[in-house]
């Protein structure tokens, strides 16, 4: 379960409504009743839907999801049915649009990605945490939605030494020596590495690293890592990271990595959702 | 002044940071002295810089401003420059970036259409309230960065009036009965009615509309718009919107709109920033 | 729709109810069941309902709206009626009773405003952002109850060119240089210029203001300058500001303005409202 | 100390300013520097100087105090002085002379009635939790200022019983049978009880209350009251309320009761505060 | 009435489940329907079940109290019951019986405390403001729950004056001058001193304090100053501070004090909570 | 870097002091400077020295540190100093006081753990998710003070599947057949087991758990689970949970299990902090 707490909700309407409708006001839309429909405009997997409804029933009118997170959705296809006041439905229609749209963009280029990694192998994408600043809520849940899975949400869930870390303590070489103790204090939590070449992925892979985090590796270095750090440890898992994406997913898959760590589903063009209007 | 509270500050690094940096904490990293510097690594209209410095501090380290948001920066330039416990400036640096790389996107996609648009008309681009949602603050300071204006920051702050208005009001027609009592209610406010159509964009201009919001009109119809509005009042102001980006930003702006209406910078491929690390 | 999120209900409440409602816990009544009846105790136009009825709600009673926002109501009328356990009642009936009356009073200022205003001209009172501090969002509410329309929310909703700013830019003559730029970069907005006397007002129109506020002018300066502006810029506003009130309503409204900006509904005597209990 | 956090004083700022000043950012106000001096404009008790100060700081001016809270000003006197950019100034002024403003009316009433009351008794001045929704904390910082102690702050730091509690418990009989049992059980915290006649207040006396309130008594019943109470418990407490104000203030106190409860110095006009503008 | 607002409850929850419960998604629960019971383990005295019922339905299952806060529960007794999507029953059960665990505790040691004394004397237990850092509403709600009183709730509602405040104004000498005005100002407040020895309590009792506490007195010490001070003043209380607690309280109890003030009940074991789960 | 955001400081003062300090306030102790130092009473791990020397400052007092998190101090050792304003010191003292008691508590008993655990064998002491409700930052911050690991911090960190996980799966056997899914689904996180008993752990080691947590073992059938699942996988990591503390600690790690999982270290007493006082 994805926690979205009301309080949630409500920050996102306030953004958009801090305080008044002006434009419902000055036309006098309280009293009316009215029906908004939402549809994918065009093919797309569905996310943030229950947000959606949330947002209508937060602005006052009764809201029913048609669909689930992480559907495939056909053009035209209805995902949520709001009725209730026009300014109640005004209120929310445009912020739920919204999130329908940007989340429904995470989920689908997630998607995009797992499909085409997982038609040439068994491998996981792996979403960071480069969201937008201040949106990792719905961009996590959108990825969710999409198949991948999360590499991390932050500092605080796991354990990922960059070597910007090894700055500090004697480069590879120093965190070598230090990983076999690491590993003994935190028995429950895998020791991820970033590794820049294939020799430094050896030097971790030796040391006991339980993931070796490729960054930015070509793919032909990638299926050399993967062979021979394999080699050094079978139940090693290798990740690729730096500049993966949906043209190169296919090609970074077949070489044998065990996930696509990607901060690409995360930005791009939003979904384009419709939202009809009705009078009732 | 675009307010950044400091409440706002420390919400982006709780997002990344909720409790503990499991990675220093393990490393030891807590009494080393480092620093770090932000640089460009490709031509970008900074933004963002004083979020990132920011953080920088919220975390325990001091950090300097090099540019100022909305500064063209070439490749390495240099943005900020952090120095202080290790600790502190591995819990601030990545979200730093993040801001600075996502804030920089949406900075130099604005500036390019600003440029863009201004090359062939004095027309100004006017950023929406479509951002992603709950990033509202970062990606308008941003927008602002690059030099485009606010359209609306959302429902309490100006009157438009969609077709979803219209919806309970009698459509067009009915508008224009009410439009001349909604201009005296609202002496300090402009009030915009989208259109999508020539014949209702004369419409609503007879009927005392300030702004004509043309929507998803083609480019030969924006500009037969705006010489048969703009004859009836020779004062409104014509916008465009509904796909209007950087691609056709200069083609729409010829055609004498007095504004683009656009979403496009909020998206998009956020700009890389370097972030270089030395123990000192 | 005025937008009133469950956490600012809840943040009333606390306000009054940090935690335990000591007197009725001693007083051990929370099994016994009540009702209570908010009722106006002389006329007043009435604000606030929907608040106070959630604050019933928050607490765990049933409450019903009897009355709208706005509604003249005659000594003795009901306003909301009440439901539930007797330590819920406790828990809200102040609070909601002082919404009442402190947004009574607000909306009933703001209509005696208006049809003092109204009676004499086409003329709107519109509420400046000078709210008690931290009370802006019932203040504003409560202000649109009575008939008022919103000067300004605050800073991020519109322009006005205050003689503070004018001292860095050189008075009135640098700004009616620098107007015409304004007025390009910002289609969607009108400029509002605050002015202290005739000749200001003039130049600013002149320079093409679209708003003038005129502070702190005798009625018969406001008369010139309505006539005098107005010849230069048939389509200018002219707002009067700077001690209107419910006193001098009509005189100014006779000057022929288009706007009286004023604080004045915003303090000033709470209306009384009557809390009936009755053990049911 | 009255505690003022950091998130209230940013709280107040971005009721004003919730994203960018438009007006300043137009103007390109930035970077030049200024200067702004708060003075009183008429005699007044001055309050909220520290949250004043406060707002300039989080702003990004420098600002310090002439005056502490509870000082009597004369017309002209210096309250405090920033100096800073421009833009920074701008965005805090306002809010600031808001806060000095309402304050400033709060705790000007409030020393009114405490002088008025003190000149013929020795009486105390006791401000009740019926401040405007959502503005407790300025309000009674304001009153203490002023000279005014808190009757109380809400139901979780005193016991008062009510008529409204009385229904549920058999009218003021059933409570007197209570009364001893309370008592024993609350130590620590006095025990009022509001009564609406001297017959009332006499048997609440006689059942063991710490303090009568005598609620809407003429004057002549309060003197009464007093009189035959103390001479049930000579330790009572008695305090009016209900309608006592700056008006009535001398005579109420006169009586001879301990304590006025009065909301009156919570509304009314506020003060006249003059900010001053120097670009330096 | 104790005010548990909404978001309090979210943000119990929000704590345990910031994002996503992975393992329940990994495990594809969402659509399968369950029923969760809480059984007291042990004989406890139940708190907190609010607050544990509001979870489940803020996590999206329904949910009953079987039982209300205060009750003397058996082992094996049901304290709640909760159905729902396997999901909603997984993120909230946890948190919840962590909730009725401590809680619990809290108001069983209170509960314990109150009988020991109450066996022996008309007394009250009063718990102190020294709860864990952080989590004053459930502390307090617990130990009210329990039977005990509220010491004092912070600085905000009592007033107690420390050997720490005399440091600045005199010693006990000092302040034996101040007492009386400061009765005279605060007639709706008791004046608590915290005293070290029988010298001070007389003093202060003699100047006018209406209750003594002693801090850290041996018991034979406590009986000599409940009998020396009440005769100086036999309406003045005297509490015991320091050191009071479930093993000790009939002790204290016993040497006639009216009030046990006391930190315990808010530390020690939680109690056990079995939460059964079943699938239907 | 344990992440203690300003507001997290600020939230602590603000729950003892909601408001104002009347105490301080009707003693007039504000202008007056004194000085506050905090020492250990008893021999203790220290905890919490950051943020109680920053509700100092908070509160407008200077403060120095004088250990660091972790450190043992023996009885009378110095642990903070802060200067100021008398109401600024008694603002502050009490809650300070409190975080380094309970913090101090927390650190000491989990350093107990560890040190026990370690005496006899390379063991981790593990803290559960099972804090204080609302008090997880402090809470976790004081046992990685007192050397412990973090077990899990919610349910959005790890995976942990218990039986009430697999009463919706069809129970060990249901739960045998999914792991090596869920295992290429998770290839950067440990799949946690809890068993109840020898045979389900080894048929979850079969199954490819990396760990296994044995829910309330005798320390005879952990030892028994250690040899016989190490037998099966030797890199597997086998946890005790379920009463383990103090008392057993020793005996618990010397079965070989890789880690300890106890709450145990959250509630208990807290240590004796004192607080000395002086005018200067």
């Amino acid at each position: 379960m994805f926690n979205f707490p009301l309080s949630f909700v409500e920050s996102l309407l306030a953004e958009d409504l801090p305080l008044d409708d002006v434009t419902c006001r000055l036309l006098g839309l309280d009293d009316q009743k009215g029906e908004t429909r939402a549809l994918a405009r065009d093919s797309m997997v569905v996310a943030g839907v229950g947000v959606a409804t949330s947002l209508f029933r937060v602005a006052g009118a009764e809201a029913t999801a048609l669909v689930k997170d992480g559907q495939t959705l056909s053009p035209g296809q209805p995902i949520l049915l709001a009725t209730g006041p026009a300014e109640a439905l005004h209120a929310a229609y445009k912020i739920a649009q919204n999130v329908l749209e940007y989340a429904g963009g995470v989920a689908s280029r997630a998607r995009l990605m797992v499909e085409k990694a997982k038609a040439v192998a068994e491998v996981e994408v792996l979403v960071t945490r480069k969201n937008f600043p201040g949106a990792k809520r719905l961009s996590l849940a959108a990825a969710l939605a999409g198949g991948a899975q999360v590499h991390r949400t932050g500092l605080s869930d796991s354990i990922l030494i960059f070597a910007e870390h090894r700055e500090f303590i004697g480069g590879v070489a120093g965190l070598a020596r230090l990983l076999p103790a690491l590993a003994k204090k935190t028995p429950e939590k895998k020791i991820a590495v970033e590794v820049a070449n294939l020799e430094e992925a050896k030097l971790v892979a030796q040391a006991g690293a339980d993931i070796v985090q490729c960054e930015k590796f070509a793919e032909s270095d990638l299926k050399a890592t993967v062979l021979e750090v394999r080699a050094i440890n079978p139940k090693i898992k290798i990740v690729a990271a730096g500049g993966v994406n949906g043209d190169n997913a296919a090609a970074v898959a077949a070489t044998g990595v065990d996930g696509l760590v990607t901060t690409w589903p995360f930005f791009g063009k939003p979904k384009d959702v419709k939202m009809e209007f009705k009078a009732i």
